[in-house]
């Protein structure tokens, strides 16, 4: 039933996240063949969408590939999928009729790790617009940190968007040191004062994160709001990482759009144990499809 | 067509809160003649609900008053009512076609404002659930803070609250220091770590508030969290109470469900400075009605 033009079986990893999914396509060898994106992926919120997307994606990296989309059936799919760890999830997506020869999924955090190590075993920080801590070690898992904004997620994006919005607002009021970043959150948003506090007050977490790259900015040069914010957060993110290194993980690694400015401010011997990741979790996605199919592990950072 | 069994005009007070309204009802010399209660007013959100309340209320306090329902359309209200300060809410309210005989509405502050000083000039710092000054001096307003959760509202309960939970978190992660309201939090929500986190992450102002008398009792036994939070609050309502007195509003009291607990750590300037509130928000309506008919003020504390 393979097509003979190209050595099967393929390996499909998929990254499906809150706003998109990327998808990458490999041959048995690990060569890439072809990346796919598509929409949304919240599993827990939108089950049959989320599914809709996986497949989209898998079909536009086929194209990509110069594919026909009649291999779907002959994809071996490695999924990361946030929320996969939630028993409902988890029922959710084993009972899914997929169109694939077979689905292995995991959750975001384990694909990332995968991805950033090149093996089942290591430590990531995922600092973008929410933050988390995860290691894998020895088959056990464990996830510090995160717990969703506003309560959790410190020094990720929302939580620095959070921070710089209500100082912004009693700088407003007089109640608070003033600070170069109050210009620049309002002319971002366009309004300020109660305004602002009405706008911010149904904002999502990326409404929010859309701050953090003005903060990295003034911190430079030299706002001293932006720097005690960013003194904080990358305490936090310093206390993670050795919370993490406890449990050996071998490797530990930052990832997500806030992690290469954040680094600059983390402490010395944190930045020293610091390993740059080999891949992108969307490849660590296509090693859990390797390691479910038995083979080797190595040949997937070749891509 | 007045009852001659009491003098008359009767005037009636209303607190038209988010949780409950409450309803003073007295004659023309001031005299308290009953109270009444009925459900929320939320008028920027359930404008209908929020009339009906306001009617209950009413009927309520005649019949406490032992008066009849008939004499509705007889009384001269006073009303205070959160977001009548909005152009919508305030055009809504102008066009309701009331059973009353007359109805003057202003903004919760203004009545709170009235209440606490028995004359229509004085600042107030509210902090209950949430938290905001104002100050009213030469017929001018001013309003401060605020801004609602999570963004502002700064030292109301349910900042603090959302301080603790955060605090909980970290420490439950081992990331933070642990803390005498660990444990607190835990039993008074019967879970704990990710399970708390996700409980919280949906809860209401409300929910987070329920934590802040746990918050006064393990500062005074030297729990190191509980006091931090306590110091950034109260330095934040110093400071609020300093603003406004900037304006020279006379008089300043602080009201709401923790402002007893909250003042022993204010600045002891900001103390000196504070006056016990002379009356009650709903008094405060009274005086509202009063005022727009007319009639002295002075009487009306004496209910």
């Amino acid at each position: 039933m393979s097509n003979k033009s190209v050595n099967s079986p393929l390996f499909l990893g998929v990254d499906g996240g809150g706003t998109k999914c990327r998808a990458c396509l490999t041959d048995a060898e690990g060569n890439r063949l072809g990346m796919g994106n598509s929409g949304p992926a919240n599993a827990n919120q939108a089950l049959r969408q989320a599914q809709d997307n996986i497949v989209l994606a898998a079909k536009n990296a086929l194209k990509d590939a110069g594919l026909p989309v009649s291999l779907l059936g002959e994809l071996v799919v490695g999924l990361g999928l946030a929320g996969v760890n939630l028993p409902s999830v988890h029922g959710a997506m084993s009972e899914w009729d997929h169109p694939f020869a077979s689905l292995h999924f995991a959750t975001d955090l384990h694909i990332a790790c995968l991805g950033a190590h090149g093996r089942d075993e290591g430590a990531v920080i995922i600092i973008g617009t929410g933050s988390c801590g995860y290691a894998r070690v020895d088959g056990q898992e464990v996830m510090l940190g995160g717990h969703g904004f506003p309560l959790g997620d410190k020094a990720s994006g929302a939580w620095m968007g959070l921070e710089v919005v209500k100082a912004v607002l009693l700088a407003h009021d007089g109640l608070g040191p003033d600070t170069a970043l109050r210009p620049a959150v309002e002319a971002a948003v366009q309004i300020s004062g109660v305004a602002l506090a009405e706008k911010m007050a149904k904002g999502s977490p990326r409404d929010y994160a859309q701050f953090a790259p003005m903060i990295f900015a003034a911190a430079d040069q030299g706002d001293e709001l932006a720097r005690r914010i960013l003194i904080e957060g990358s305490e936090y993110i310093s206390a993670l990482a050795r919370k993490l290194l406890e449990f050996k993980p071998g490797r530990l690694s930052i990832l997500g759009g806030a992690a290469e400015p954040m680094r600059a401010w983390l402490d010395a011997d944190v930045i020293a144990q610091l390993a740059e990741p080999k891949g992108t979790p969307e490849q660590g996605a296509v090693l859990l499809a390797r390691l479910h199919s038995g083979l080797p592990e190595a040949d997937n950072h070749s891509t």
